[in-house]
């Protein structure tokens, strides 16, 4: 049993740098004014470290400064990116395509928008969880406004062909404003918005050891939004209300170290991710990887059993102190939430997880302080709790006999 | 010339209390985790520490903590309210009633609205800037479907009727829906949800003594809402998007801390209050104050002064280290941020002031840790500021000349 937990959950959250929350703790100290309320220095200084910030995550992505509007987190910058284009840009259609496999503040904010009169429709992928190119193309069409494919899925960990897929959209109606989501992408891995492309970008902070509370949307110049609030027009009338000073402060301060410090993050979450996809598939069987082998985020591992419920292998792996992910965060919360109501993961169905066999799949997520000596107690943890979960399970010996 | 800045400037923001920062931290350290994700330990610690906050906050003001969402601010809260109270009960009416001096994240949304199919009103408000009762009764018609009228104002520092509003309008007509905003009063004056009578309130952390980044709205059991966001179905569903979970851990403390220390704090500052208001009336001729002499946000002394410009009036009081606000932070953000489009306050305007002689108003807003000396200061500071500028200003010669 490990002194302290192992996070191998770096999809749901990660944590805080320290060095991040040293840069926070004066603006909720001394530096606490209001950067609307800039008469006086107190104000001012707000108004400044907010603007740095602004240039070190526009800096992330290869945005300018102005293209930032920071929001309280990446599912009201989602929000704002979908209703928002799709309702400033309504009177040029009102068709709208997403991937099978977006986020529920992407996936449910589109289907919402059925209601108003918009109509979304949703991309197939494939089993590997590659978004299928073809169909996107045949899909769009001259009424189509928007389209959202998000860079990268937390619950099977792929990296989506976003570039590609912008190229088709913009050749087939180059009048589409295309969006992604990458609050589990920017950050983590290299993301530029001219290279791949896009009208609208999602980022959060604490995907990327900044803090909760912070995420922006990227908006490239000249395209078209409503904003979700109304008020005192700060963020250019995009996002009213007040600057949540510290916490942007500080998602621009886990920007500037996620640029100069990606390579060798990487290069070592990689090395670790790959000793435990490699030890999992030796050690474990009847175990199915989720998502391709190859394009995927580093450090993410992910999988389901025969006849071992995810929820269960999560449970016993808490309790031998290792926390990990089954599915993405929100939908835990849903089935924690309404217990009577299991609701099943939509990314497992679009990737054609057979559901008699498969009740739940397992995320780790490596982050940068994670170390071998973690990977390894991984590897001899796990495989003793299948062998349990199994020899609870009547089905598992059913199989065991028709398998003879 | 004070050591450090005299913070007059409580309607802006207020510092957080190094109390609350202290509860906040270890959610910044080891605590980091995402309450949506508690198989393991650490989701569950964020998710007891956020409904710990929701028990603290309920308690401020006499509610039920299944009654508190948690938002990213009183904007955002403003907005829920407003535009998810509207959408949510429009079959039953399409009629809104909001009053003359709501903070621009009321204002707007409910103007908004009636591009929407809604019909907003504006309920007058008398010179003392007490909304008129008389008015709103006549105002109310059977397809009111919600009212909405702030508890305090913080540009002119009137705390509102909204007692007797709320005996009125349910008298009148059952079926209406009354929210508050009370970003501006609550963990600053005694507000009880049930003694008031209304369905929804506004409530704002960094108002009092918390961090920003954490607010929240109060929705009576049994009213109807519909959220603004899509997403992960947190906070019932109101509110997705992962909790901002050491904001709120802070405004809980925030809440407790008001709770607990308000009177002690409020007959401080209403003395201190006092003593400024006293003082000016005394030593500037030519001031006049603004909303009434009762009824007011203890500590709010606001006023203008013939042939004085407020920004310029608060420029000269910064350079002396002073920080005071020019009518709400969000109207001094307007007016910065467009500077050829110099808008006129709303709230001014509503309670006839005149804007022949008076450009732009101050308000004082003191704090707990507020002191006498500060008062002092200001009381010395001032008056040869406002002399500068009349011997600057030719209207205010012309005026002399007349009065001869």
């Amino acid at each position: 049993m490990p002194d302290k937990m192992i996070f191998f959950d770096h999809t749901s959250t990660t944590p805080l740098d320290p060095r991040v929350l040293e840069v926070m703790l004066p603006y909720f100290k001394e530096n606490f004014g209001n950067p609307s309320s800039h008469v006086h220095s107190l104000g001012q200084i707000a108004l400044k470290a907010v603007d740095k910030a602004r240039e070190q995550v526009a800096a992330l992505i290869s945005a300018k400064p102005s293209e930032i509007i920071f929001t309280s987190g990446a599912t009201e910058a989602n929000n704002l990116a979908v209703k928002g284009i799709a309702n400033a840009n309504k009177t040029k259609g009102r068709h709208i395509l997403i991937s099978q496999i977006e986020h529920y503040s992407v996936m449910n904010t589109a289907m919402f928008l059925n209601s108003q009169g918009f109509e979304t429709e949703q991309v197939p992928v494939g089993e590997d969880g590659f978004v299928k190119l073809d169909e996107l193309e045949k899909m769009i069409r001259e009424d189509t406004i928007l389209i959202s494919i998000m860079l990268s899925n937390t619950e099977i960990g792929v990296i989506e062909p976003v570039k590609q897929a912008v190229e088709i959209a913009k050749r087939k109606n180059p009048a589409v404003i295309f969006h992604t989501d990458a609050a589990s992408s920017a950050g983590i891995i290299p993301v530029d918005v001219n290279d791949l492309g896009v009208d609208a970008l999602t980022l959060s902070a604490h995907n990327f050891y900044g803090p909760k509370g912070a995420a922006a949307l990227y908006l490239r110049e000249g395209t078209k939004l409503f904003s979700l609030f109304e008020g005192g027009f700060q963020e250019s009338g995009y996002r009213s209300g007040t600057e949540n000073v510290p916490a942007i402060v500080g998602m621009g301060e886990a920007a500037r170290l996620a640029k100069e410090e990606m390579p060798e993050r990487n290069r070592k979450i990689e090395a670790l991710g790959k000793k435990l996809w490699n030890g999992l598939a030796e050690k474990i069987e009847y175990l199915h990887f989720t998502g391709s082998s190859e394009n995927r985020l580093p450090g993410h591992v992910s999988f389901w059993v025969e006849f071992a419920e995810g929820e269960s292998i999560l449970l016993f792996l808490a309790v031998k102190g290792i926390a990990a992910a089954s599915g993405s965060a929100c939908s835990s919360n849903l089935r924690a939430r309404d217990e009577d109501e299991l609701v099943g993961s939509h990314v497992l169905a679009a990737v054609g997880v057979p559901t008699d066999i498969c009740s739940g799949s397992i995320t780790f997520m490596l982050g940068k302080d994670s170390t071998e000596e973690e990977v390894d107690y991984v590897l001899e943890t796990l495989p003793p709790i299948i062998q349990r979960l199994w020899s609870m399970s009547p089905s598992y010996e059913d199989m065991l006999k028709n398998k003879k």
